[in-house]
């Protein structure tokens, strides 16, 4: 017997028949001896109708009566759900955040005693994603996506032995499918990994949920809602016994570069600069400072996502004077592609691989980030599809039964 | 100061134009110095889509997780107020059942020192209908309508000087207007002939919650949403300086006359009957026993609203061998009228008038029955609106600036 978080995305539980569908899954581990705590999203389209009616009342709206709005979307899914459950025999209820209760501002604060004491009766528990309490006893929710993450939370806090993350894709793939038909799907991959995948573009688990479940070591399953094949595991590194060289191409299509010309180099500058773009909420990510050829100016290169661009400029527009940069100037058709593994801690020449693969198909390289299991390359966004495929290829995801 | 209870139905909030139409009447009691607690319902439309999902999961769905999917609609009402009232610069906040709590074992047990104390700092605060908690800390709903309840339920709580009940018509009226157009608005009407009224077919308030603001002495206010017209005063008959002979014609379309010939004239024969229906959930309105010709056999004569007449019909004719009657007669075009009015207790002749006028107009009466402040017949449904406008006309109840 084992003890298994399930959790349904939104289009999982998007209406009334895969609602049905996905409580015939959760009735599959109630069958097969398991206690099972089921977490719903909201139903798809839901919460957006919700924000846009929120919006419409006001653009600058109070958060927590924004979240006392949004949370109904789940609250919902989580009765139909037993409803549902309850049709095919299985005993089961739901437990409203402050039915727990599920407190936000720890996260890892939930109360699981009285859903324990109900898994001994053979009751199935379904949670709402999404939404805790904070310290106020109000209702409070964990942004848009977070119903992941609390699922994460609710198996962290119960132990559980597995999180099976039900989505509209079977997996998680060495890239993306639509961009690369020969991509695989990986059986397992490590938090890490994934980790760096999700954060490089790959949208199939959210980044915060990963970092909690290789916090409290929640073994997570992506698998998809529609068909009936295993999915992805991931898993701690010291799970994974034959650890890839490379285990996925990531890409970031919506990027944006920035330089600043002549910055002169004086202690305090690189503070002003990436300082005042945090403090307009820009989430600055690839930084390169050239060399300083005469000792005294140099050319401040970063990146910012595409959406924060425009503010970025008037940012650094309006510090000009200050900064002392000659020129600012920008690129907003960049992508960056991303090639992860774990196995390139221990064996070099991955870049190598990399920039070689790249310079044949005669793709400029703008800019290089690396960490400890990922390099990163800036590039024109014009060629984001053939550098994916041809990374790819190089170096041996290729899928072999279409050769 | 004056502590109000404004309480706005599914009309009144059915689009986002509407909340904020309604905010902006909540804001002028703010304005002129009052405490204000609003009560909403859902969204029109809101509850018949929740109820239909979970009718599509089960048909017989669990009662409990029905009204966890179901209250939702009232907790995105409150949420959107309060961010509506928010934006017209007043101090607003939503509280949901469970936050205050709202018991609803006992509807009158419900804990405002929360809201009171806000008060106390001019603050607003927004209340769902229709939900609270029940026993074992599980959401709980008072059932379709019950936010009136709800509503007149704060008001006592709070011991409210009034609590005003926005809705789609700007009062209560003589009858019902799209019969006679020469209904009049009432200014007052009382309690008892409130519930008269309501119970007969007028449908203005729910009758529950007008038995409730009758036992705790809740002043209620019909009106508009959508008029700045001063609405219908429901108050003790104390209250009431002119008590009026007649108030309002009721009338109630969709009734139906069953007749057992020849039951035989013994005891316990009408427990037998009206326990069965009771049994089936049917709800036997007038009982008509003609007299006994020869003492050993009599006609029983009752009517039943006409969704529950085939029901009824079953019943009956299950126990046929057992309740020994002849023959089962029935007639489901049938309407009932009644004559409503604090004045006829003291004076008579409102049966005599009431009588005469129909028969003037070759109206059958089939049934009679009466209580202190009311008089109703069972009619032929066809002569329904003749005998509606005959009966006003005859009471003086027709408005005089159109004559």
């Amino acid at each position: 017997m084992a003890r298994i978080v399930q959790k349904f995305g939104g289009t999982s539980v998007g209406d009334i028949d895969r609602i049905r569908n996905a409580a015939v899954k959760v009735k599959r581990e109630v069958d097969a001896g398991h206690e099972v705590a089921v977490g719903v999203s909201a139903m798809a389209g839901q919460t957006n109708q919700l924000a846009a009616w929120s919006r419409q009342i006001s653009p600058l709206v109070d958060a927590r009566e924004y979240d006392v709005v949004v949370a109904s979307g789940e609250q919902v899914t989580a009765g139909l759900m037993a409803m549902a459950l309850q049709d095919l025999g299985v005993n089961a209820r739901s437990w409203l955040a402050w039915q727990m209760p599920i407190k936000t501002a720890r996260i890892d604060d939930i109360n699981t005693e009285a859903i324990v004491s109900r898994f001994a009766e053979g009751q199935v528990a379904v949670v709402p994603g999404f939404q805790g309490l904070g310290p106020d006893n109000r209702l409070t929710t964990l942004g848009r996506g977070g119903s992941d993450t609390s699922a994460v939370a609710l198996a962290a806090a119960l132990n559980a032995d597995r999180c099976d993350i039900y989505t509209d894709v079977d997996g998680v793939y060495t890239t993306d499918p639509r961009i690369v038909p020969k991509a695989r799907k990986l059986e397992q991959v490590s938090f890490e990994e994934m980790l760096e995948m999700a954060s490089q573009g790959a949208k199939v688990l959210q980044t915060r949920s990963v970092a909690l479940a290789m916090r409290y070591g929640v073994r997570l399953q992506v698998l998809s809602t529609f068909a009936d094949t295993p999915g992805t595991l991931v898993v701690d590194e010291e799970e994974i016994v034959e650890q890839q060289l490379v285990s996925g191409i990531a890409y970031s299509p919506d990027e944006a570069k920035i330089t600043l010309v002549k910055v002169p180099d004086q202690p305090g500058v690189a503070a002003l600069i990436f300082g005042s773009l945090a403090d307009a909420a820009v989430n600055v990510d690839m930084i390169v400072q050239n060399v300083s050829k005469d000792g005294a100016a140099t050319d401040m290169t970063f990146t910012v996502s595409r959406s924060e661009f425009d503010r970025s400029v008037d940012v650094l527009t309006g510090l000009k004077a200050q900064l002392g940069y000659t020129e600012l100037r920008s690129d907003a058709k960049v992508a960056k592609v991303s090639v992860v593994g774990l196995g390139m801690r221990s064996q070099p020449g991955v870049a190598k691989t990399m920039f070689k693969t790249l310079a044949e198909r005669g793709i400029n390289i703008e800019v290089i980030s690396t960490s400890e299991i990922k390099v990163s390359v800036l590039i024109d966004d014009e060629y984001t599809e053939l550098a994916v495929r041809a990374l790819h290829a190089a170096f041996g995801l290729d899928r072999d039964d279409e050769d």
